[in-house]
């Protein structure tokens, strides 16, 4: 366990890929071997992001062309940090090769090509591998992780809501129906696209719900939902975009599965949910379960793989109202990915994230 | 008609209050002839706030401190801007002088002292006023407004999910039960409190959620869904604190009375929404209707009057989802009072708001 | 006087443009006839900017494609907001067809086509027109304004430096050599331009200094000190790239002509300085001088087209310190050409302005 | 030196502590052992600061009162992270008893009682001290804190400026005189502190210069520059206040020793310039050297140890200017001080800050 391992990125220019490099050049058994990006090619990492170049290996490591056989002579396993659809092309001949590939994109999160191609306007260009990939929520899929050669790190949006329902919905606590999320994200989460819409005046100073009533992100929100719940599970999901780099806070409203009508019974299910989160997550090194005079907020999480839950229980409406913040970045993208790894390695669930 | 009017404004040195001065310093109709603070008494407006002074007036009028007898000999009318439960010492008297009084504060938006009291922790001050008091906001009170003698202006939040909510309620459109506000609120709806937990650091880079699930403005919002729905109505509404100055976002979830579950039920149901908001807001000159292209943003409406309202049906949830933004200075303060101090001196409405 | 003028913009979804289209719209004595667009022609005000939308001729004026014969037939007078050395295409046609021309770009703001091509690296495509063109400061250049049929408007870095500079400059009172002018701008100032370093991420939670050492906005900064002082002036700039919206802070450094060595000369020349910027300033409606406990702050002056002006001597160093905040859209560059042309239409100077 | 130190924050509540606490928490050869806060005495590190509870030692480390006998049996070093002036008092029964003390105050910065006096407005504390304590700038002092018992760690705004300007200064390639630094800080800067100018609403959308002409951090920054210079130096220094949390951009204005009037002269002179700066820094972990391309950014410092320095020449003044950016709150802060904890024992310099 005290070798490291060589991984690469693809796609390294973006803001997860980014946020992989300054986790991984950090991470004390990985060896960040190859980077790649079109429009950085021949540069060095420390070149194209000075921040980086205080650390000895970015004078050295150099951005080439997107190259999936070189690659795989080149490292064992292989973080795709592309847009949707693009994935898929590198993943294909990475896994022939032997790679273990870990893909930050939707493209292999969804278990269904139909449902892809619903959601994603386009046929799914590798159907044959969605059976074989694992969804990278280490607190659900933890052991499946551990052996899979295709990792499908969740999105940001999904990993908001998914870690604080699950729990709820497999005890049975929730009802499968009537959900509703509200979230917030930075700006980040769009990606460093070059579009007017995400110009920094056309932000900051602004608050605005998008996508509305159907975001992408809600076919895997929904599925794994429908896999704890056994059953299909139909969600109502905002995103709003607000004027931070980084955060996503999640709002969810909640129906329990049995009424409470007056404080005592609320006191008494508050109870049962505090000690199934409890079950869930109190060893779990990620999630931090907040108490009864917090809420969260995302300047507690920015930077951190960490997610924040709180709930409160409405007496007046009957309402279970959960609250999650993580940054979109880390717990919702690249962090988590290299969560997945660190169990894929064998290493410290924790290495180079704490 | 051509005369102006003299007004005051009790607590001019918070957010709202310098709002006030902006809007009546401009108003074409008006003279602002009294402002008083206690912490700036003595000194003129130019000095207290140097954004004003190339105002002719701003050098001439100073900060006195608040004395109620004075100003009903000063002024005709007089603004409160002031926390809840101080407002009524002022108003009393004002109203016993012959002045009218424009409350910002919440002391009058209740019509129940009983729910004042469980809301806001202390017995009401004036129980006797709140018969008379008019809730302020024009599109529904206009004619009530007209007359008054005290205006109780609305809440920021109450404003931006009220609109939105109260023609569908009325019509009978959507059912007066689930109804969940999820509002996201600029720092300075906390007013100009000098608190850790508002200073720059604490707020930049965040976005939280706050008074989870029993907020103070729930009364108001209750009481005046529940004269529109014939009914007692019940929400949920959960405020968040996000990086902008000004403005609120609302996100509503409702149900429509009536099920639609494919997409021409959903395009009929669709046009009968439009036409209740048509028939409500078409010739309001503060609501803005959007269409199908566009969501509500708050940059859009920070500085101004002006409400933006937007609507989405999901046919695959069977929910409408209804959204705004305001300036909650403005429309959902300041500005709503001008438009009622407009309405009841007989100015155009519009006058110094456009 | 109390007829309307027609005036139009080319070049309106620009931020400049955009915001000569507020101000435009509000102004009384103005009929914003015609904006031109290539991105938005056939479409109206009120769909490309939803903020206008209250505003009743926002639902009837769409935009053209730029056509200056056309125009010519449309208005009297044209707003040119484009970018540096396309301006000068429609100047030409349109003031050969007797329109006058107010143009917010650099093509006419240098007297000579020389420096014009040191600085903006390409012939000066209508070199005969500089001779006719004034420039834009009304503090400064108003008489000439009054009878221009071209008005080459300002640049924001400049304003900011020169208003605070020239009387002192011009009564003797500090040297021509050594200045310098330490600036900061807010994102706005780069135009709306969709380029990787202006996205929000790129500018939120980042300060940077940029265009060291020769920003091209020097060119029109030292014409205007040389006219004042008599004799070439050669000054160092710095700009620096701020997170706000708007907004220009400008730091000057100046060597008073005579030294002061003790708390009684600087108090001496602290009144010359004082009496030679009340001689200049006490009665222009948009310049304010701020007094011994006052300092510039953007936030004061962002929405308005007031320039604050502060100064400071520094016995230690035997320096003054002289510091502005302008709006860089609008006494920067919008506000500005609308008081060129109130000065140009025999308007009140503050028509539309305050 | 396996072994881990144990060491103590007093003041462990304000953003200097607040970031001490972090650092200090992932230090590997560090035992966090004792943190005091008047204000939270009795609660977990956990309690007051969520985001670090993911740490297995912030639940069971207590804030207590401050206590100098105590402190001095628990822990070999302590960091004072105090107001000017209070710092003092807990220092001298501190070194008394033994400990090791890094003050990250003024307190100990100047050499001289009366420079302090001058600047501070009262009389020093502890003169006596002022002699044994070592300025905490490693890049200038290391030998010196390797064997000190009290390390005055600098300010912010110092560091920010001292870093750039030394090398020039001892190599004789700038004048002494004349010399312009300004700076731009984020608002951590100004502490923790719950004052109304340091309110988001008063700070968001605001830039303002402050404390002109004479801020108290000048008297650490002309004394150090004088014993670089070898004779007394006077400069200009102006901060400036800017809407981000961290961060500091430094713009320095330098006359070089000899004038370079062309092209040639200059590129000789640009090459002295970079040979100085590499032999100052160029093995220095936490200074990163600009090339030709690139100018100081706080965003890609921030959270790091690094100081960012760029310079260019400006053949058109004959001034030298050198820019610099750090995080004000890490290398202006706390980061330094981890710094010099590590020389003085003997850790790695790095060790905890990369």
């Amino acid at each position: 366990m005290n070798e490291t391992v060589k991984v690469g990125i693809v796609g390294a220019s973006g803001y997860s890929g980014e946020e992989l490099v300054r986790l991984l050049l950090a991470h004390p058994q990985v060896e960040l071997a190859a980077v790649t990006s079109r429009q950085y090619a021949g540069q060095t990492l420390a070149q194209v992001f000075p921040k980086f170049s205080h650390h000895p290996r970015a004078k050295s490591i150099r951005f080439t062309e997107p190259n999936a056989s070189l690659l795989a002579t080149q490292v064992r396993l292989v973080f795709l940090a592309l847009p949707h659809g693009v994935s898929a092309e590198f993943a294909v001949p990475l896994l022939q090769q032997g790679c273990q590939v870990i893909d930050l994109s939707a493209d292999f999160r969804l278990r269904s090509a139909d449902v892809y191609k619903e959601f994603y306007a386009h046929d799914h260009p590798a159907p044959d591998l969605l059976a074989t990939a694992v969804y990278g929520l280490p607190e659900v899929y933890r052991s499946a992780i551990k052996n899979a050669m295709l990792i499908a790190s969740p999105g940001c949006y999904p990993t908001s809501i998914l870690l604080p329902i699950l729990p709820l919905l497999r005890a049975g606590l929730v009802k499968p129906t009537g959900i509703i999320a509200d979230s917030l994200s930075g700006v980040s989460g769009a990606g460093r696209k070059v579009e007017q819409e995400y110009l920094f005046v056309e932000c900051n100073e602004s608050v605005r719900p998008y996508a509305v009533p159907k975001h992408r992100h809600l076919s895997e929100i929904e599925q794994e939902l429908a896999l704890a719940a056994g059953a299909p599970v139909t969600i109502q999901f905002t995103p709003h975009l607000i004027p931070v780099n980084r955060g996503i806070l999640t709002t969810l409203y909640l129906a329990p599965a049995n009424h409470f009508t007056n404080a005592n019974e609320a006191a008494e299910l508050n109870e049962k949910i505090s000690a199934c989160y409890q079950a869930a997550y109190a060893s779990e090194p990620f999630v931090r379960l907040l108490d009864a005079k917090n809420l969260p907020d995302t300047k507690n999480v920015v930077g951190t793989n960490v997610i924040e839950i709180a709930w409160r229980l409405d007496p007046r409406t009957g309402r279970l109202i959960v609250m999650s913040a993580e940054d979109n970045l880390v717990k919702g993208a690249s962090g988590q990915a290299v969560q997945s790894m660190n169990i894929l390695c064998g290493f410290p669930e924790t290495a180079g994230l704490i």
